[in-house]
């Protein structure tokens, strides 16, 4: 992995670090106007950054978890886009509660990424 | 949309057709060879078009829907990439069979565009 996906990565994981913690601005902070957002409760797409910080706002101190996995993390680089995807495993205790796919594409913004697009299914179609 | 953007809708309607109608190749011959891949029936994402082929082969002549709609498609442009995202519904006549969220990233291959990452999951969570 060079120091870009590497970069990438870490962008990433700090924002999942905050959402296990209950904070949600990880994510809001690091999205881009025009994010489009999947997640498996929601009817439809969400499309952009407002009308996800009014779904996301009520989850503040609400989302917890004690420790998650990134695992086998592969990002792949097209000019100033990043798509990055991996499988994640969130644990209370030794037991994992829940299983996601997920897809980020970032999007170069000056000395930063910024995402563009958010992708959040849970593996095999269910949780746990 | 403009026509770069109506290109990528157009080529995704054309692999979705042939997918309606039993044939998987219409998604293989788009897909670059480092694609990622996710769906709902997979334990981790799955990379590479060659796994992709053994993965999709055995569904050939298998997988069947009357129509479709691609919901409110929305096509984001990074340079070389292009991250396509829309809702879509399958019928069995006038009932809805399927839901599912899509998110599909293009990348610029000379005169085409091919997939460097396709992600499938079921709309809140289900089939149906």
């Amino acid at each position: 992995m060079n120091d870009a996906e590497a970069e990438i990565v870490a962008i990433e994981q700090a924002a999942l670090q905050r959402w296990c913690a209950g904070d949600p601005s990880g994510f809001l902070e690091i999205c881009d106007d025009d994010v489009a957002y999947f997640d498996p409760f929601l009817e439809r797409r969400l499309d952009g950054l407002a009308a996800l910080t009014a779904y996301y706002e009520p989850l503040r101190g609400k989302v917890f978890a004690e420790r998650f996995e990134m695992l086998n993390p592969k990002v792949q680089r097209i000019g100033d886009a990043a798509v990055l995807t991996f499988n994640f495993v969130s644990y209370d205790g030794d037991e994992a509660v829940a299983r996601w796919n997920c897809t980020e594409v970032f999007r170069r913004r000056g000395e930063t990424w910024k995402l563009a697009q958010t992708h959040w299914s849970f593996t095999r179609g269910r949780r746990g």
